[in-house]
């Protein structure tokens, strides 16, 4: 595992020469075109497609997904991620959550002034190891500074670009009642992860963000031919929000099950001495799917064959249409409650 | 003209009640959701693509474009123009630089909590005006929310996805030796109008951003079948690091004549009073096309025959090949210089 310091050695901006990002580094002139080249270009090149004002790009299915997603974590750096890979697995995992392919991947940069150059070196490996490992290519990118004080040290946007090549239909209108909810794996973590860091708070056992690319995953149940009828990723508002979601633009009521939300201990502790609740909290490597009833079995065994779903559960089921959308839960103690979509603001920059 | 307070009565968040943005507009609850139906997917939505993860979108040509930008210009409207529509127009432009058909764009908001809500409205109605304008769809989009003091008002990411409908390799690789330079108009209006109001200057006659989308025009030289080798819009850095750009990729030298070069006389005032080169000023509305030396006085005919190139002028020619890049220029008084690429930083946040 490299450190903080092997970036400023392995920096192929000069860090004795430049040790901050500088306005110039974003004017268009000398300083602009050198950072570009040998860091961004050298890092994430693909041929020579990067070089001009757009790049152009092969798209062999017919059907094509678009997706955009902006980056405002904070801290930088956290257990189990950073605001480079968490830029690529987010919008890896909108495009997965449309059944697509992930293929490509643009990059803008809002740097501010002063921005230690070893570190914009050690998020543009981390967005190349990240895009690497969810195999997509970043073929075209952006660069602005801004002035101290106007930014805090980096905000990115990624955009994607998604073969589809399954022929669902996977968006709400197609959730049906008798659906089976299954979600991949335990919540709260990324949340937690990023609060912790930011708090300062300890616990026994280091809890790392679940931020990981999902469409590996996904395209397995799809090459499986289960039929899919939604997929929703549980970021910001966490699993709750997300239901929320689905249910009213379905117009369906959904009911889970608490028994069957996998959470973890000590997830689950740091909750309660936080006061959040993990169905509010954001994860950035999981997933509900609403599969057709005779399939759940089928993508349960899927799911948990990939080391991305090891720990996957049946959560609940679609229980009736024609519903305004609520989602209701059968709670530990044995009653049942209403589900709401979070109100306000739990934890702002989380992703 | 619709005047900021008319904003502040059409927006369709109640102002009443929610005078500024909030960090809970980007946390993942109700208000997020309330802002992106009302404000965003009623402004924006063409059809329901936009509801979910992704957007589906349909690309009959096999070639492709894909580019992005982030534009962070300060202040947010400026004569000629505002954020948004600089947003639009300048990614439709590195679209138009490849000669693409500029179809679909994403639209990536980072907020500063704070924000006047009727700010935010009217530059999202420049948006859709700006996008109805160069006939692109927003078919995709994100809206973050960082805390006070961390942003400055609003910062914009948009990417761009493009047919390319042509054969030709539009790149500085095919750049020849004998090619012409077309300029489509005058230079250095955008970088004096941001600076006239970022530093309080008054003019007798208002300068304004010649901000503009430049698809149009492109896309008639290309049924016209001119060949065209190359094209670069003039942002950041101006006319002189464009050209030094494509002089060093291509390994040609660039001759240019200072007496072809259109600057109004207003513009070049300004100019002097502020000590800038309007060579290096940037320009929203303006590009060089190198055109095969048969095609240059049809595709200036064409140029001034549209809109956003009546001041069109045939500004030099490539001499050399095998050259390390050089740009030389016919001054004015008979004297021939180098012209370089700018070292620093001119004018920051100028996009």
């Amino acid at each position: 595992m490299e450190t903080p310091e092997d970036f400023t050695i392995s920096c192929p901006i000069p860090i004795a020469q430049y040790p901050h990002v500088l306005l110039a580094h974003g004017g268009g002139g000398k300083l602009m075109h050198q950072l570009i080249e040998t860091m961004f270009l050298a890092t994430f090149s693909s041929g020579d497609r990067n070089r001009h004002d757009a790049a152009e790009i092969d798209l062999k299915s017919s059907r094509t997904a678009f997706t955009t997603d902006s980056y405002v974590v904070q801290p930088l750096f956290f257990p189990g991620g950073d605001i480079g890979s968490l830029a690529v697995n987010g919008t890896v995992n909108d495009l997965a959550m449309c059944g697509a392919r992930p293929l490509y991947l643009s990059v803008g940069f809002i740097l501010e002034e002063g921005l230690s150059m070893a570190t914009l070196w050690r998020v543009v490996r981390s967005i190349q190891q990240a895009a690497t490992a969810a195999n997509v290519q970043i073929v075209t990118g952006d660069t602005k500074v801004v002035d101290k004080g106007k930014a805090d040290g980096i905000f990115i946007n990624t955009a994607g670009i998604g073969a589809i090549e399954h022929s669902f239909a996977i968006a709400p209108p197609s959730v049906k009642p008798g659906d089976v909810l299954l979600l991949n794996g335990d919540l709260g973590r990324h949340g937690i992860a990023i609060m912790a860091v930011r708090e300062g708070l300890e616990f026994e056992s280091q809890i790392e963000s679940d931020s990981a690319p999902l469409a590996s995953l996904v395209l397995q149940l799809l090459e499986a031919k289960i039929e899919i009828h939604c997929l929703r990723d549980l970021t910001r508002g966490g699993l709750s929000s997300a239901l929320n979601e689905i249910a009213q633009a379905a117009g369906v009521t959904i009911a889970i099950d608490e028994n069957c939300i996998p959470i973890r201990e000590d997830v689950q502790g740091a909750c309660e001495i936080l006061g959040f609740d993990p169905l509010y909290v954001a994860n950035e490597g999981r997933f509900v799917a609403f599969v057709a009833p005779s399939e759940a079995p089928r993508a349960l065994q899927i799911m948990r064959s990939h080391s991305l779903g090891a720990s996957a559960q049946i959560i609940g089921n679609v229980t009736e249409s024609n519903s305004s959308g609520f989602v209701t839960m059968n709670s530990k103690i044995g009653t049942q409650r209403i589900v709401d979509m979070l109100s306000g603001e739990q934890l702002p920059r989380i992703c």
